[in-house]
C-alpha cells in the first residue's frame, strides 16, 4: 500500500476559504470607483480574489518571494533536451549572481529571490548563496524505473513546504516559484499526458530548442515510459513520483504549502502548470490561491490550460520557465490592487452614476 | 479644396526611420543572453523595437508622459451614451485629484500625466491643474452636420502636437495618450466603419454600458450619420474632422508628432485604435512607433485589431479609456528593456550554449 496521499499528511489539509464577507465587501467597493461597473475587466477580479485571500478589502503585494528550484532529470540520458545538462548547476550560478531573467526582474520588482538546488551534481562550494538541499545528483530515468522513491518524493514536496515557511517568515504576501532543469519538459509532459490522457504527441513540444527529428524522438521517448508505467500511475501522487522531477515535486509542495498559509501564488509556464496540476488533484482546495500568469509558447500549454478551465493573464509567447512569466505579470496584478485601493468613489469624486436605463 | 491633408501639412512629414543596425546589435544581444534563443517571446521583440526607436542598444522608459484629452460631443443628443455628458467634466477634475485609474496608475508607474481639456463646458476656475484648450464647448453633432470645421479639427490636432512637444521637453522616453468623452465610442465606432468598410452593426458596442436596446439605437444613429456623409468621407482626414471628436483628433496628432520626435507610443483601446488608424493613414511612416496595449472589451476592438493586422500585448476585458490599458502594460516594456540590458550574456555567465541539433 502507497502512503504517498495518505490522508494525513500535510498535503492532503485543506487551505483556508477565502474569505467570502471580503470579497463580497471588495465587489461593492469596485462598483463604486470613478468607471463605468467592470470597466477594469480582469483587474476587477484580481483584485476581489487577492481580497478575499487577504482577508483585507484593500489587499496588496508588495511582499513578494520567488524560488527557483532546479534539479536534474536522469531521462536525460535519452537525449531529449537540446541543451547539455550542465546547464542546470551552471544556471544555479547565474541566478546567484543576478545575471539570469528571474535574476534582473527579482531586483526590478523588489522582490526577494532564493535559489533551491533540489537535486544536481553541484557540490556547496561550487555555488555559495543557493540553498543546498540535493535529494540525489539527479532522478532515475524513468523510461526505466520509477524516477523517484516514496521518500524522495515526500523530501522534495517538503522543500516547497520549506521555502514558503521562509516566504511566510519574511512577511510575503505573495509566492512565486520557478524552476530550472534541463530535461524537465519531458518530465512535465509525461505527467501533463498522463494526468490528463491528452495524447503526448498532441502536447509535446520542442523545450529548449529541439528540431522537428528531436521532438519525435522525445514523444516515442514519453509513449514508452507511459506504456511501461501504465499500471503504477493510478494517482496524481503516483504520477508525480514515478514521472516528475525534484523541482517539479518541490513546487507542487510549494503551491500546496502557500494556499494552506493563505498566501496567493502566480503559477509561471508549462513545468510549473504540471506542478499545479498535480497539486490541485492532491489537494483541490487551493485553486482559488492560484494566479496562471501566461499561456507559453511551449505548444502543449495552451491545451492543458484549456483542459484545466484556468485563465492565464497573458500571451507573449514566453517559454523560459525560472518563474520569468510569473514575474513578468505581477505588475499587472499589483496595479489591480493600486487601482482598487486608492481610485476614489464616484460619491468622493462628486460624478455622477450611470442614467437609468 | 480641401487643405486638412495638404502634403506640406506638419502632420504629414516623416518620422525618422527606427535605426536597422541599432535593431541588428540588439538582436545579437539578445541571441548571446543566458536563456534559449526566442524564450522571452515578446519581450524580446519589444526590446528590439525600442532599441531601434532609440537608436540604444540598450533601451530604457524609465521616463514616461501621459496625457488625457478630455472633449465633449454633440452627437449626445441623439442619447446614446449609458452616462450624462456632465461626467466629461467631473472627470477632468477627478484625473487631476488623483482618483480616477489613470492617476492611481500615473502614480505608482511614476509617469508625468496632463489633463487636456480640448473641448467640454468647463471654465478654468471650475478645473484648476488642466490645461484649458477648449476648441468650443462640443463637436457638432455629427448626425446632423460636420463635428468639425477644418479649422477645429487642425487645431485639434495642434492640441496633440504641443502636449508631445511639452513631453519631449521633460525628457520623455514614451507617450502614452488617453481620452475621456462622453459619447466618443459613438463617433470612433463611425470612423472605424468608414475607415474599414466593416458594417456598423459589426463594430458597434455598449461603450460606457448601454443595454442591447441602447446598441441598437446606437448602431442606427451611426448608420443614418454614414448615409448623411457618404459623398464626403474621401479621406481618413475627412472621416476625422466630419465623424471624430476633439480628444480623439488630439491623439491622432499626438501620435504623429511623436513618432516625428522619434518617440515611442503605446496606443490605449477602442477609442485610441481609431485615432491611431486616422494617423496611420494621414502618414504611414509612423507605424514602427507604435504599441498596441490591449485588446479591449469593446466588441468591436477585436475586428479592428485584426484588420490593422496588429497585436495588443494584453487582454484583460478593459474597457475604460483614459490611457489606462496603455498604463497597465508599461511595465510589460519596461521589464522588457531590463531583461535585454541586464540578463548575462553565455560567455559573460560561463553558461553552456545549445547543443549542435
Amino acid at each position: 500500500m502507497t502512503n504517498t496521499n495518505a490522508s494525513d499528511s500535510w498535503w492532503t489539509h485543506s487551505a483556508p476559504t477565502p474569505c467570502a464577507d471580503t470579497a463580497t465587501a471588495a465587489t461593492e467597493r469596485q462598483n463604486q470607483l470613478t468607471k463605468p461597473p467592470g470597466a477594469l475587466g480582469r483587474l476587477e477580479q484580481i483584485a476581489i480574489q487577492l481580497a478575499a485571500i487577504q482577508k483585507q478589502v484593500k489587499p496588496s503585494l508588495d511582499q513578494v518571494f520567488i524560488a527557483v528550484f532546479a534539479g536534474d532529470h536522469g531521462i536525460v540520458d535519452e537525449g531529449i533536451s537540446a541543451f547539455p545538462q550542465a546547464v542546470t548547476v551552471e544556471m544555479q550560478r547565474n541566478f546567484i549572481k543576478g545575471g539570469a531573467a528571474i535574476s534582473v526582474l527579482a531586483k526590478e520588482l523588489g522582490a526577494a529571490l532564493e535559489v533551491v538546488n533540489t537535486g544536481t551534481q553541484a557540490d556547496p562550494e561550487q555555488l555559495p548563496g543557493v540553498i543546498h538541499a540535493p535529494i540525489a545528483g539527479h532522478t532515475a530515468n524513468f523510461l526505466q524505473q520509477d524516477a523517484m522513491t516514496k521518500a524522495q518524493w515526500q523530501q522534495a514536496l517538503e522543500l516547497g513546504r520549506a521555502s514558503v515557511q521562509r516566504a511566510v517568515d519574511q512577511g510575503a504576501q505573495l509566492y512565486i516559484g520557478g524552476e530550472m532543469g534541463i530535461g524537465n519538459t519531458t518530465s512535465a509532459t509525461a505527467m501533463l499526458s498522463s494526468l490528463t490522457g491528452i495524447s503526448v504527441a498532441e502536447i509535446t513540444g520542442p523545450g529548449t530548442g529541439l528540431n522537428q527529428h528531436g521532438v519525435q524522438h522525445k514523444i516515442r521517448i514519453i509513449e514508452q515510459a507511459l506504456d511501461r508505467h501504465a499500471g503504477s500511475l493510478d494517482s496524481a501522487a503516483a504520477v508525480s513520483r514515478i514521472l516528475g522531477g525534484f523541482e517539479i515535486s518541490a513546487l507542487t509542495g510549494a503551491y500546496i504549502a502557500a494556499a494552506q498559509a493563505g498566501l496567493a501564488v502566480i503559477v509561471d509556464g508549462f513545468i510549473c502548470t504540471a506542478a499545479a496540476a498535480v497539486a490541485l488533484k492532491i489537494n483541490p482546495s487551493i485553486e482559488p490561491y492560484l494566479f496562471y500568469s501566461h499561456c507559453s509558447a511551449e505548444p502543449g500549454h495552451r491545451r492543458i490550460i484549456d483542459y484545466l478551465q484556468v485563465q492565464p493573464i497573458v500571451d507573449l509567447n514566453l517559454r523560459l520557465g525560472e518563474g520569468s512569466g510569473a514575474a513578468t505579470v505581477l505588475p499587472i496584478l499589483r496595479l489591480a490592487c493600486s487601482l482598487h485601493g486608492q481610485m476614489a468613489t464616484f460619491a468622493e469624486a462628486a460624478v455622477s452614476e450611470k442614467l437609468d436605463p
